[in-house]
């Protein structure tokens, strides 16, 4: 990383954007997220990057000479822009990161261009940040894995082999990949009853949310030709939060021998900006001991966690106080984002630039830090009270969920937004 | 369907293009599958219709007012002509079959338009005919799911509760689905050995293929919006042939509990030809009956099996001869590619122009019908006799794998041509 990188990460950096140095803003000038909005004046989705409580408008940028992406920023999607590849979005970052510094007056004082290039945050639409051509999901958690493992299978044999050697994962759904505050309507499948012979046809009963992060490829790999666990980081563009929303009930009859499918195909939630993992290196941490030692292809030397909270609420439609849910950390997960992607391709699998791989459900080691319902609630027999009476096993109609996520750093946070979504009652 | 449609698929057309009036030919005037092809003279990848031996350029036809697809069959992939909808696939196909037919002067005749628009297969390169937004693989044989359920798990119960109850699927990796002749990679990753304590790191030892079909979604639909069975096959735009390569040692040691991933996502080879739905019309059949009564969302009325003979043969490296390793017909499906798509969306997950189905292995009832050599040799317990001697359990490097598949028709046959790949090293 050299030098003009590391100073945008400066945690004494402050920006004439004054709501982007509250202590509380997720928005700071050390975080500058991508993303595509839209708003009233200029309906056409385009490339933005949060600061504080506004947009500044990329393509706007790009115009008035300030940036340079080659037109990509005038996309719906991220993913031209993330192929122009690292050094251009560190030059991005690097160019942002001065013009929005405190004492930089190119663009604060320039009114006409600031009315063209700022955007209130407030009044405007977020779109999916990137065309998404491959969804993996991986199960990378093992306090979940033992605890799924514990209630559908055995709890003395909980955790199955091959999950210590290998980050286990699967193909998920791309095409019903949403953005923060797409409503999630409840879905109809197969359900098998304990006490019938043949199962119903039925809205799901169990529907639960699974708290995850995800990452966004920022460079492909041919067919053939592996990604190095050494070098996965520098394929990795940026970070979301991703709601892997989940039919338990359709998933207990569907999932074997070929794992879920119409359990997690109706919608998964990600949050519109995305966290380069520049910004978060400041952030890094160790990555839990593993025993066994991983097979070769699968070490990497030095810190390959992140120390991200993360947080859940739940709020019964009209409530006025959400409830938390879980809290956990990011840097609980037992194999890395660049362990995952190494195994991923180890075969010879290509991935392509905006390719999303989600970490698997992130749970903590108390009923307070379990990433989904069907943990904390030990699948529906224990339910959790909420703030304003009233309990949950698993969804009803009408809860709103959020997730948020953060890094605390020294006098400010680099934080993710919320990934929001509502329950809408199931298709008649 | 109109009499100007049925008209294309009379027994008795024939066409001026004598290659294409050939018994053998898979590539008769009755057929006019779809693909994307360039050659020497011309390296774009554009639109064509395979007619004997014979490529029709399409865009040289739009281009001579011939026929009108708004210019979208200029374009290196079919999913913006498909787009355009079932009528505008149907009175291309009443225009070709026009003037591709006997008597008919006006491409015939015209030699300097012949020049443009007739290229010969031989000298073509073919390219993957779609871009593939989202690949689902099902497990619709009832002989493939039985014998692999008795191999690995019990063979007292060998199939599944919900396997009769619905049409188990799964997503697939689509990055790396491949056209027919590109070369398959045997995979590296992690295999299990009987006698060791941990996994090893090798190549594939027990590489194998599964004969396929494959369906290309021809209208998608909306996040939320199921397809109705009885409505599916008009979402449907043309099947392929699939061989779906599967590296077993991998999959055994990976698949529980999430499904297969690296075991598959190495390579997935499909045919160049899209056979249309209408092409395929002549050969619907019935589909075999279902015990227990599948629930109403999965109901249809009539025939929705398609009689389509399946071959596939393995060449070793330097053989003259190919074995014939498997003989089997798509009609023994369980359930329908309607079915297949009605339970896909039933949840409301979206699907896109361009996604590919696959079928699942197609299996019959003995050894020589199996459609992997999982299957056929027992996981490689009873290994088969090679035609100029040797025998195989998996697949070596250097063999070539061809699926071929044909209805047969009164003096025709609507075929699929080859689905190729030959199997290369490791890397090392």
């Amino acid at each position: 990383m050299n030098n003009a990188l590391k100073a945008t990460l400066a945690p004494t950096l402050r920006s004439w954007i004054e709501s982007a140095n509250a202590l509380a803003s997720d928005f700071p000038i050390q975080n500058l997220p991508f993303g595509i909005f839209s708003d009233a004046v200029n309906p056409q989705p385009r490339a933005g990057v949060a600061i504080g409580e506004w947009i500044v408008d990329l393509a706007a940028l790009e115009r008035a000479g300030l940036l340079d992406a080659h037109g990509t920023f005038d996309k719906p999607r991220l993913n031209d822009f993330i192929a122009l590849g690292r050094e251009t979005w560190r030059d991005v970052r690097i160019a942002l990161s001065a013009l929005l510094a405190q004492g930089n007056a190119t663009l604060r004082d320039d009114a006409a261009l600031r009315q063209r290039a700022l955007v209130p945050r407030n009044g405007a639409t977020m779109h999916l940040p990137v065309e998404i051509p491959g969804y993996t999901d991986f199960y990378s958690s093992k306090e979940h894995a033992t605890n799924v493992g514990s209630m559908f299978r055995d709890p003395k044999n909980a955790l199955l082999p091959n999950w210590s050697e290998l980050p286990v994962g699967y193909n998920g759904r791309a095409s019903s990949v949403v953005v923060s505050g797409t409503p999630v309507r409840r879905p109809n499948g197969q359900i098998k009853l304990p006490n019938e012979d043949r199962p119903i046809f039925s809205a799901c009963r169990k529907l639960d949310i699974e708290l995850e992060t995800g990452f966004i490829v920022g460079r492909g790999n041919a067919l053939g030709e592996p990604i190095a666990c050494e070098d996965a980081e520098q394929h990795i563009f940026g970070m979301v939060l991703l709601n892997d929303w989940s039919a338990r009930d359709i998933q207990q009859w569907e999932y074997v021998p070929l794992g879920p499918f119409n359990s997690k195909g109706f919608a998964t939630t990600i949050s519109p900006w995305i966290v380069t993992l520049d910004a978060l290196e400041p952030f890094r941490t160790a990555t839990p001991a593993q025993e066994p030692k991983p097979l070769a292809y699968l070490r990497h030397e030095g810190d390959h966690a992140f120390d991200i909270e993360l947080e859940v609420t739940l709020r019964p439609e009209g409530a006025r106080a959400a409830t938390t849910i879980s809290r956990t950390n990011f840097k609980l997960m037992y194999w890395s984002m660049a362990q995952q992607l190494a195994h991923h391709t180890v075969g010879g699998c290509n991935t392509r630039v905006g390719d999303l791989m989600g970490s698997g459900t992130i749970s903590g080691p108390t009923p307070d830090s379990c990433g989904s319902l069907l943990e904390s609630t030990w699948n529906g027999q224990r339910p959790m009270k909420l703030e304003e009476g009233g309990e949950r096993a698993f969804l009803q109609d009408g809860d709103e969920i959020v997730l948020r996520g953060w890094c605390q750093g020294e006098g400010y946070r680099v934080g993710f937004g919320e990934c929001a979504g509502q329950v809408v009652a199931a298709r008649g």
